[in-house]
């Protein structure tokens, strides 16, 4: 309830909003319908929630123009109103400074660069021939090997490593934990035993990309594994060697992508999916939670599978007739059917 | 085979348990049934391994009232052999010892408090504002950022990282690479360009608490993420941001939570299930293996999907006729049933 | 292009390969089909990518005999062109040296040894009793435990966690982000509370495994965690406690075995796969991408779960009558099928 305040009519003005009620209403800070009070601002997008407007104590309220005239109280209008108080929401963004600068204990080849407008945060390794561009901030505990590129404005929030030939564009974000350029999952059985094939690429990311925490990112066998810009993978995904990833795709937790895939552009990937190797998505598909993607997709659309949840008993019942499925429609002489 | 010796007789009067046979009977050491020997103490809980009873060389063993009648040798009998076992066992756990105080190396911001008591190991980052409480251990290569509490008597075994606005109860164990307050997946579409939602919120994580290793917890964006007390996630799981998981809750590794849904009170999760956002689970649900959660779930029980596993070549005769299963079912004038 | 050169002649001499063409041709280094140069070598391995050959710019290819008939170029003829071309391409990797020695750094237990012939890097602590061997590398960051010991010639490339009683045999790679020995995830339910059951066992790591990135191993409760040797695990797996993985098997990324359960040698498990706990699994099974496995296995072959992947609408329809599957196949009089 500190720090800096808005009128309404300001934040209609400085986001290019509509405004109904109160201009002088003030907001110093954001919260949910149901959690925000009279100096807050809120928002409603999602129908499921529209019951709570009547109730909230909301000084100010994001919505849309159709959902403004059941509101009493003081309102922004936005045609999407999620993104426009993603913006508002943003002024009041506890950044924590990260002055530019090399902490003393961190450990940098003298082959590195180091950009002076860069943060270089305690116990940080950097490799041969690594660069770290201006304003880009490596937090604490990461490890940078050998011949990667820090883009200049990217954060590497903490503990995250680059094992080599990793390189980040602009503006990229990477969560804790995450792992990118690891020697993907290359083998070839000779003689009963395993031999590892060498992992040569790279890994390339492009401007504003966001990888989440504990994900990792194979570095390619001979090309690069490569993400195009603005690409966003939340936590606990996993990407093999030379899959490539088109612009704008974003993918939901615990999804993971077998090698030489290669996905489009606008594409959602939903959370604990799988694309089997050597596919292509193309763009604009939309794959749901726990499918498993074992063709390529030529159309955009939404695919899935899987089967529904069941309550165990009635599930063991239906799990059962699926061993039996082939001999039941043989039975009713489907043979030819689609 | 070194180290404190318990009689059976002081164990049965230790932990309330009945005692069959040889009270003088020394233990030394823990073991299963298979390969514990003349000093050791042994448990039968599973009836899968009853037949191991007859050929065991344990010195005790622990086992329900029913099994006793069968064993020859000195036995501790129990209500609930496993929970027992557990308690014996700890007397021989061998737990290193973290005396309180900061390691040198640790990187700690002037305005973080860490008390007396407190262990801090090699290579910690500590940020702005955070509170390490009296016995708490945070072990080596750990990143707590800003404005984060560790509760009395936690213990961050390993490199765990709390982002921001992390606070842990008492007694919360956390393995080694788990990330907790990481900025949730939020992101709105603006432009045909993912735009980030701030994540302004934090984690609250109750007292006696356990995280796997490489578990992750999403802050929340304007709400907490929040886990109850005696909450216990295995390795690897994803839970997204403003979850909440109810008191007594276990997940078993590789599952996951999507953002904003409830899980109540003793529900066990299974192993890389899944839940959707926004959902609610009821209390006392089980969840087995790998099943998707796609509707809230009111009622206690056991629910499930997913197909049983076959043999290749059958599978894919069954996999071939789902697809055919509308049809199929259109053909038997099925459309009516449920 | 830079580096060491290699004839076709030299090449299929030092590797035992039949050599078409040119003895005398040069290469460089080594790259797909269809980027290679005149000084590059390629291969072809997969029949999908026989199209490419033609085309190929590729100064020598490595392939069968069947298929060097209809290759113009220079070629080296192999019967596993893979397994060759993995011989060949590890001439040109680039390895970054890790010179003997500790970095003035790390952390290291007085009771800890490190032989003389092996490297700790930056940030690195060892605890009581741990040994290092010669010629291991300890990559920066890495947190080895008490009572752990790092082979002869093995890797642990940056920020790997062994926790305790983590043996590892020799020249195992273990990839950043992974954590071995944690506390499995042993629970007992007494009075409506979680009771923690002590994890005194280890995990025993054989010979040449792998090991990916953010893989987590847990320690066993009463014996070990076993990996025999050879065996090769891709990124992000979760291995419970006391789990048994036999000789020369490989699991692909997401994969997860449950406690107790034993694999056998020449598995093969796919990406995202589940195998339930106490489960056994003979040799050579192959499990297909996100299958279940919820019985033993006793007969080699492959193994399957789950649903096709279809459209959205159309798997709607299937998923609906799945769950009517035991009411339709009544219907047909199919009670008894199999």
């Amino acid at each position: 309830m500190s720090g800096t305040a808005y009128t309404a009519a300001e934040l209609a003005e400085r986001f290019g909003l509509g405004l109904r009620g109160d201009g002088a209403a003030r907001v110093r800070g954001v919260a949910t319908l149901a959690q925000a009070g009279a100096e807050q601002l809120a928002f409603l997008a999602n129908p499921k929630y529209r019951a709570q407007l009547a109730d909230s104590r909301a000084g100010v309220v994001v919505l849309r123009e159709d959902d403004a005239a059941a509101h009493a109280g003081t309102a922004l209008v936005a045609r999407d109103p999620y993104a426009a108080f993603a913006r508002i929401a943003a002024l009041f963004e506890p950044r924590p400074r990260r002055a530019p600068g090399i902490h003393p204990s961190a450990d940098i080849d003298p082959s590195a660069q180091v950009d002076p407008g860069a943060h270089v945060g305690a116990f940080v390794s950097i490799g041969a021939r690594s660069r770290i561009e201006a304003g880009a901030v490596v937090g604490p505990g990461c490890v940078i090997g050998e011949d990667c590129v820090v883009g200049a404005g990217c954060e590497l929030v903490a503990r995250v490593t680059l094992v080599t030939r990793v390189r980040l564009g602009r503006r990229v974000t990477i969560h804790p934990g995450a792992v990118l350029g690891a020697a993907g999952f290359g083998l070839a059985m000779e003689h009963g035993r395993w031999l590892n094939v060498p992992q040569l690429g790279g890994v390339v990311v492009g401007d504003d990309c966001e990888i989440g925490a504990n994900t990792t990112i194979d570095r390619g066998a001979l090309d690069d594994t490569v993400l195009e810009e603005d690409v966003r993978l939340d936590n606990q995904i996993q990407i093999g060697h030379n899959v490539r990833i088109g612009a704008h795709t974003a993918m939901a937790g615990c999804s993971a992508v077998a090698g030489s895939a290669k996905i489009g552009r606008y594409c959602l990937i939903g959370g604990a999916a799988g694309v089997l190797g050597h596919l292509e998505i193309c763009d604009k598909v939309v794959v749901t939670a726990m499918s498993l993607v074992t063709h390529s997709i030529r159309e955009p659309g939404e695919y899935s599978s899987g089967t529904p949840l069941m309550d165990n008993r009635s599930w063991r019942k239906s799990a059962a007739r699926f061993k039996q499925l082939d001999a039941i429609a043989r039975r009713l002489g489907a043979r030819g059917a689609d």
